[in-house]
């Protein structure tokens, strides 16, 4: 089982940063089809690139993000409730399986950044500003202030993590579907100050494929402001995970 | 009961109200992200704030809008059917359960708006147009005339109660995914006048955080304005129970 | 049966003029809040408005376009086949029905084209352009050529009432959903060379209403066009209800 | 059978051209009511023409794709899986098979081609610049580069085809939305460099439109980049075909 939720995250996360790194490769590098599309079709695109991740790593649960796996470890919850349909078991919420599939994510996300940075190879290579580059790998704040930017990551990743635990105690009938529509929004309405990382790996995992590959021109990996995407999450995801579990008696969920 | 029933209305409305007021923000503060993103990202931000908001408030029925609330008391119904599959049990259409969800609401409203603040911190303190700041918090007329600003609110708030209970009516199989996309709708239709409030705790309790928060140079609360919002969701939302009990027969839902 | 038919087809006609109406003035009159939103934003609006339509509609089937209930007739079809949850019972394919439907539509579509002018009443009155208040109620070609404008019509209906015939074919489980999204993708798609109308109770109503209305400076409500986008969804919809009927066995649906 | 399968692939890539080759001439062309309208406008018109188009070939299995086709016949898996409830059978995936598919997918589209020209016959002939006229027909690289823009095209077509196996295989009940929504969010984040031809035949059966069409001012088909589009989504649907098959124990779907 080890082996298939390590597969399973891997390319489930490889297929969110694909995606979703992408469409910020369309909108923000030169000459590209898509260029200057505006906010909403960002938040667009990394909602459905959550969609298509979500189906990928079905057998795992489809965690895609150490704030989901973190913020559920701390709630002492299952990391899968198992699919009865399709044969698949409970995956127990230890910290083995947390750490093994944080791990799964970190690769998969390095992997999907190179694989968008191939798909986007001339456009990286024309482009000028070397902040539209690192732009699509990771992300930045709008002003910066690490306190403040660390509130903006911590607030919006608890809505994720606090509201996909509750999708999965209602009937909704959504499956992916809720999850792909609940990341568009939230990147709409909280993206604005640090462009929602909302999930370390997501940030860290193509961050250090911005480090490692060779993009001409491509300066600063911004390591000072790396930290804020990767202990906003965390701490809004635990504090999810611990709300959830807390309230779900007086919620009656 | 009557516990899970103001703690599910409070945390729903504060997500919605976080969500929706964090769209605007993006929108229309200085420097973010998402600034100058258009309506219809303004649109799609309320939709799906209101399907977070469902969903966390799903035991209760999830008004979320005290315009809900008196419709369905106007029109003599249940606040809540109750969901067989989770054993949440039905909810009376009284006054005391009435006064309990707008409470609640209200009080969701107002911490909904305090986090979305938080959010938007730096960018409320670099922005210099104190309107772009209430904006963020509560709706305002395009065009000023308390009459027709009435009527635009009376009408839109009526097709969001009226729709809505026929939603319950139908086997539409969608929940909070109907209720979203029409929320999506009515802003996109009806929202040109008066930025569709349709709702007024969404409206008067973000109205009474911009009025206490510590916000520099934030300017008046347009409190003048304030009842329109208030009173026009509240006569829409009554018409549309009454009209829908009435013509249950007629309409065969 | 015949009150609940009209009176259905009435309000859900209705709705659907209200907001479809409604995202087209919030788009094009002076001072909205939606000012120049996009095309995209209009085709958003149209989809959800058939949404919002379709729900109030529910027990007549809600066709709300008599090139959708010709189309059924022409095909050999019943207006409704009913629904066992509802005890809603089928309505025959028969021409009285059809004529009763057609009325109620175009009534119903007058109503909700007055309505929409209440609701942006102040937007009209300050508004120049004759050209955009026209343009809120009925739809005009971008380049006039009648007999182009009557082939994109045609086309553009055919698509519409083909794929919705199809709809109740196949195990969707999607509904009124279906029906907003393929509207959505008609406008953006086939809305190019005339503002597809691809319903004469939607355009012919509402232009009515544009004549009788009290609208200060209204200019002329094009009458020598009116008829392209009544005849041509017309003939679209009675040839897509022929070419279901005809491809039912070669297509297996 | 194979009048059924071809029928159904021939209409529904029919369909999937006219509403998505009309999307590309709604944005594209002089004087359209969709002029500029965005890129996320494009993604949403390819997106619910493929919606339409897979009703339309529900009996077939709507691959409308002959990336889809090779895809299946290289991974070794069936082209259809049947639907008891309309009683249609499974269809094998043998060669003689997928080339029925792909004979019908390039007729479908060569037609779609000519409707949707016919549609916007007038826009055509007041169009100036050659270039639009052919990317309503056929995709073009944003910076040529056969290698890179053969490399972006497989990675694409890998996403599609690789997504929409495990869409089979996992308890989505979205059907033909699910598609619809991963082709809208591939168009937002990987259709940046060569416009997403993902689809042999959406690409070569216009061409061949574009080529053959008496269209005034047209210009060069542009065959030396024609290979591109068709090798690209072959590769990548050959290679998604195996991956699926050879993941699917790994990942336990």
């Amino acid at each position: 089982m080890q082996t298939q939720i390590f597969l399973s995250e891997l390319m489930g996360t490889a297929m969110l940063i694909i995606l979703g790194c992408g469409v910020v490769a369309n909108v923000a590098l030169v000459k590209t089809k898509g260029n200057n599309g505006g906010f909403l079709m960002v938040n667009f695109g990394w909602g459905l690139a959550v969609f298509a991740g979500v189906y990928v790593a079905f057998a795992s649960g489809a965690h895609l993000n150490p704030a989901v796996t973190l913020g559920l470890l701390a709630g002492g919850q299952d990391m899968f409730g198992g699919n009865e349909e399709l044969g698949l078991g409970v995956v127990p919420g230890t910290i083995g399986n947390a750490f093994l599939y944080i791990v799964a994510q970190l690769v998969g996300a390095f992997i999907g950044a190179v694989i968008c940075w191939l798909a986007y190879k001339k456009h990286f290579d024309e482009e000028q500003d070397p902040g539209a580059k690192l732009g699509v790998f990771s992300t930045g704040p709008a002003i910066r202030s690490y306190s403040w930017n660390l509130v903006t990551e911590i607030i919006a990743t608890f809505v994720l993590v606090f509201v996909v635990i509750l999708f999965g105690r209602t009937p909704s009938g959504l499956g992916p579907l809720a999850v792909a529509l609940l990341v568009v929004g939230i990147g709409a309405s909280l993206g604005g100050p640090t462009g929602y990382a909302i999930n370390p790996a997501r940030d860290l995992g193509p961050r250090i494929a911005h480090a490692v590959l060779p993009i001409p021109g491509k300066g600063s990996s911004d390591w000072s402001y790396s930290w804020v995407p990767v202990v906003g999450p965390i701490v809004g995801g635990v504090i999810a995970g611990l709300v959830a579990t807390a309230t779900q008696g007086a919620l009656g969920l």
